[in-house]
């Protein structure tokens, strides 16, 4: 029998149909189409999206496997022309310095030349959008070359550039969303949705950071915690879908290219799984979170990334460089860096043969540097030994302690410049190496102070220090961008579980700290590059939960009635300069029609005349001079606050609306006006814990 | 120098510090007091509830430890009775079933005796809190030691009753976030704000999910997919927070114990990470994850157990015995439970000498049972061996995949009958064992279909039929409850992530299906209570969006007037039975003053008498003759809805605001009223997609 779910008729008695009669079997036939018909329409019954978000997750983890494969050819290029100039020290530095700085001309001036919104990583911009502000132009489809061969160009630059690929991946996720959004729509037929609309992009960003690290659980979290302050645990579903589709495909395709036998983790550790740490050693985990690992010192990252920004536009050459010129200031500023990267200098002691996914799995090597080195007659070899990587990192001059510690020295500074750089480029993958580096730095150091692990009383459990850089990895990279799910992203990389409780605590300590002190990175960028944002209601101090709407709303503020004519629609505008009007039914009952743009307002004014009082007006003319409430088109308002509507629930809603005024109507009709702006304020107020009563 | 945010004085010249100068070192002791001061400032200043986190946190664990150690006792005690009666059957058999026949009698008949709340989950009930409807006593701190003790004696009954204890818990701790924040507005003196508790109560559900399985991010991730539709980044952090002191503190107390030697996870596994599973093993996965495995069946027991509560309650001499005789039922259920897991009977072929950990020990085991059954001439030990635990699941009669199977079917009623037993117990645990069955049973079905592997062409990498376990009972438990991060939980409890992407996507498939099928096992349960909630919209048709709020919401409805006296209110109050009813500030401008509880009213109609007309009242009397607004407390309103706010925007609204009433204004003042009962039936509308235009 057919099942429930098949609505059509049972047996058809259209005449197109009884044409076909005499083809074999018609009965079984038309059994077998009815319950297909059955399945078609229980798969699509879920909703007609799933197919967008499979499709998407699919197209990002393509681009994400080709510009691996692409990069690592273009790294492989580079290392084998290093290599085959033999001992010509001028030639090796030119093979070294130019080509990041033709890769780096050519992925700014490329870039750029196509559109100014492809340059840097697209998270803060996106964020921005998701707040309810249309950036137009950004997630427009052209400039999704611009951006991928971009980011090629830029990733190909390796170490020496030292940048990476989340924020741009999430951008281009989101491209991709709305261009399939804007299929859709043609497609059906039918009007384009925000709410729909921003689900896709919410979906996308998780896609973005879940196909450059394969980790799809950390990718929708992380995409979560950067992106929004409220989250539908629908749109988490969605997300994770996608994002598992993308990473599940990115994984694939290492396998089908014979990279990789099976499905594993990108960065694979072998860490004792035994034993992984001792329990005293939880406390240096928490150091290494607390301060000096993690929250001072991205706190100092963010805060001379933010001024250098600043600076770096306010100087005269280099604004000028950057305003006219900006291949050649990139180029500039790939020359200083692979001049100090050039190994046969300072690179030397600062592994910069490595690349970067090179750098990240020898910081996270599960030997013990320090035991190693002190054992035998070492010597670096003249190519770099995937087996051995640590053997870049020592150096018997300074140690393994000094090449860390110049390694971090240096690249503090060097990352700082390279954010300046304006190509398309991500940052987190650059913190996270970072904070790698410090994370062993750390642990090398514990391992160094208790040589035979902490509890020396019979079996002996060694110090591993790459637990640490994982730690510090994920600390580093969390508090920088204020994120706690970098801990499950360091996990999902490196395919094991183990540290888990210490690896928590430390970023959780080092959130706490970093989000006293400064913004997140993204917040940072925002705020540089003064986009619209909503603060956070940093104050959880229990006399903030008694402010309400009417506390901070603007009582003062024009209102036109329906009925108002040409003179009095003159005066409010010439004397106020607000955006937008609230209309009332009339100027004694004050209850809110809707709102009314400014510019309709001056449209109005431009197309009707003055109605001159005493001078009898024709009756054909009375068209040109409507009211207000017939001429002019009058925006219906979702939602209206009350006066007892508490500050944490006004903040709520307009997050979660994604929309920035509100209009409280008190008893009296149309009370005060509330924007954006009202609620940005009061929540500054908040912070300073004086204002409150 | 200080601190900049120390803005006390910088030198005290108050007279009390005066009298101390004789001290030595003043005003050293100054500036370090003042540094202090400092400190302390800055600890407080992110929000004064971090430290209640920290000991919810704690004091969960050491409940949660404080319980498991006892339970264990306890098992160690029944099993310890029932090899010293030797080989006597009956007095076996006495000893088997007194047992857990007793606690259980204990359990239901101690918990309900003290408060009928403590049987069950908690968890459908907290998930109702949690939207806004406020269950009195629930959260009573009395349910506490009720809940506690009747747990710990639902536990102790062990694999014979096969329950749990996630549910309990997050009720428990929810119970005592609640009592910490009545200490807290007691000590300083503050209004207890709702948004706060609800802030709370979060955090303590995630805290709940943690502590019982030292799994602090999965935890916080079910508990928001359980308990709610919408999150805040701010309350995820609170959770997280919290949850990781909890589970810390749990995992730290087994260490202390010398339990473990250090911190690992709960149920530590040694698959093989290299090379954890094969590629095509993938499809296996996946359809263990698609109906077989997990959707349907989790449809039909989900659909089942509502169906044998409702049996139970109508069937005359189980209502009768659930009414008048709790603990008669449980023991009842207990002997016939107890009679079939009896080990010299049927308990032979369904390993039930294992305890609940040990069956998903057993059950996660890297060894494949088909090959080590094979191998030798075996014979199952007197006493259940830890080293071997597998061996209590091979029978020579009917092999490994017989037992499995039999467990399977007798577990499947067995699991519906106890939760039929109105004691405080939770139904996660179990499920997930159940899962794991499953998926081992697939699993050992793989490894007997492929005994060299799938790629048999040169290296042999066998099949691990543990991975298979993980899988099913990610996936089974994830789609009886709803959620995805029952996958990360699966990793966080066994300590290793090799198999991350098969297992996600096993539970994506799983959950799929069972979310088109069957509301999940905690709605089920909220129904069948029949507990106010308010469903989630499943149609994500395009056209569904553009449902606005006035085609749903309730256009007739009575409203009075700020001014009506006795008569009009009378009249209202006896056509209507309406619990609510909106005050208007006049009858002809229709503007929303307030809303005004029907009790309110019943009470001014008894206080006031009918002002006769015509008859002159007297000025003194004009006291008990006042109108509405005079003599009524009318309720402010936080929220209106326009007419063109959509349905998907109100949907979201009161989830967020966690209310059951909204009403529209429209441009004609007050237009229509929506309680949570019209989102609810338009929601049930739009799951038929016929009735969207």
């Amino acid at each position: 029998q057919l099942c429930p779910l098949y609505h059509g008729p049972l047996f058809s008695t259209d005449p197109c149909t009884v044409g076909e009669s005499w083809k074999p079997w018609p009965r079984t036939r038309r059994t077998v189409r009815g319950c297909l018909e059955c399945v078609k329409r229980l798969l699509f019954r879920v909703g007609d999206d799933w197919y967008f978000l499979f499709f998407l997750g699919v197209i990002m983890a393509l681009i994400s496997f080709a510009m691996d494969f692409t990069v690592s050819r273009l790294l492989n290029a580079h290392k084998w022309l290093y290599r085959e100039l033999g001992d010509h020290l001028l030639l090796k530095y030119l093979s070294w310095t130019m080509y990041p700085i033709a890769l780096s001309a050519f992925s700014t001036g490329f870039s750029q030349s196509i559109t100014p919104h492809s340059g840097g990583s697209g998270i803060p911009e996106l964020k921005t959008i998701l707040t309810g502000v249309m950036l137009e132009e950004y997630l427009a489809i052209k400039n999704f070359g611009a951006k991928v061969v971009g980011l090629t160009c830029t990733l190909a630059c390796g170490s020496t550039v030292f940048l990476g690929k989340v924020g741009p991946f999430v951008h281009l996720s989101s491209m991709i969303a709305a261009y399939l959004g804007k299929i859709r729509t043609s497609v059906s037929g039918e009007y384009e949705n925000k709410t729909k609309q921003n689900e896709m992009l919410v979906a996308a960003a998780a896609v973005g950071v879940a196909t450059v690290f394969g980790a799809p659980i950390s990718g929708v979290l992380f995409s979560i915690e950067v992106m929004s302050s409220h989250f539908a645990v629908r749109d988490y579903w969605r997300g994770f879908f996608s994002a598992t589709c993308g990473a599940f495909m990115f994984r694939l395709l290492s396998v089908f290219s014979s990279e990789q036998e099976t499905i594993t983790a990108l960065f694979k550790t072998s860490f004792k799984i035994d034993f992984p740490f001792d329990l005293p050693e939880t406390f240096f985990f928490m150091a290494l979170g607390t301060g000096v690992g993690a929250g001072l010192l991205c706190a100092v990252l963010s805060f001379c990334q933010r001024w250098r920004l600043g600076y770096v536009r306010r100087n005269s050459l280099t604004a000028k460089l950057l305003a006219a010129d900006k291949p050649i200031y990139s180029s500039l500023v790939a020359l200083l860096l692979a001049s100090i990267t050039f190994p046969p200098s300072l690179g030397h002691f600062m592994a910069s043969r490595l690349s970067m996914k090179e750098h990240l799995t020898s910081l996270f090597d599960n030997q013990t540097w320090g035991i190693l080195s002190q054992n035998a007659s070492l010597a670096r070899p003249l190519q770099v030994d995937p087996k051995n990587l640590w053997l870049e990192w020592w150096e018997p001059r300074i140690t393994i302690y000094g090449s860390l510690a110049l390694f971090l020295v240096m690249k503090f500074w060097m990352l700082i410049l390279a954010t300046t750089m304006p190509m398309p480029a991500g940052y987190f993958m650059p913190i996270f190496v970072y904070g790698a580096a410090i994370g062993r730095l750390v642990g090398e150091g514990v391992a160094l102070l208790f040589p035979h692990g902490i509890q020396s009383d019979g079996s002996v459990n060694t110090i591993t220090p790459g637990g640490y850089a994982l730690a510090g990895a994920a600390a580093f990279s969390g508090s920088v961008t204020h994120t706690l799910s970098t801990a499950l992203l360091a996990f999902e990389m490196t395919g094991q579980i183990a540290h888990i409780l210490p690896v928590t605590l430390a970023v959780l300590v080092a959130n706490a700290i970093a989000q006293k002190f400064q913004p997140s990175f993204y917040d940072g960028t925002i705020i540089v590059k003064k986009l619209p944002y909503l603060p956070r209601i940093r104050s959880r101090h229990i006399g903030s939960y008694s402010v309400t709407t009417r506390q901070f709303m603007n009582p003062h503020f024009a209102v036109l009635a329906k009925g108002a004519g040409f003179e009095e629609i003159l005066r409010v505008v010439t004397s106020t300069d607000d955006l937008e009007y609230p209309i009332v039914e009339s100027a004694e009952s004050l209850i809110l029609v809707g709102m009314v743009q400014r510019a309709t307002l001056v449209r109005y004014l431009q197309t009707h005349d003055e109605a001159t009082p005493g001078e009898k007006e024709p009756e054909e003319k009375s068209h040109s001079n409507g009211t207000l409430g017939d001429d002019c088109t009058i925006e219906p308002i979702t939602l209206q606050l009350s006066p007892w509507t508490s500050l944490h629930q006004a903040h709520n809603l307009f997050e979660l609306l994604r929309q920035g005024r509100g209009t409280e109507t008190s008893r009296s009709g149309v009370g005060r006006k509330g924007w954006g702006r009202q609620l940005k304020a009061a929540i500054e107020d908040l912070a300073n814990p004086k204002t409150l009563t």
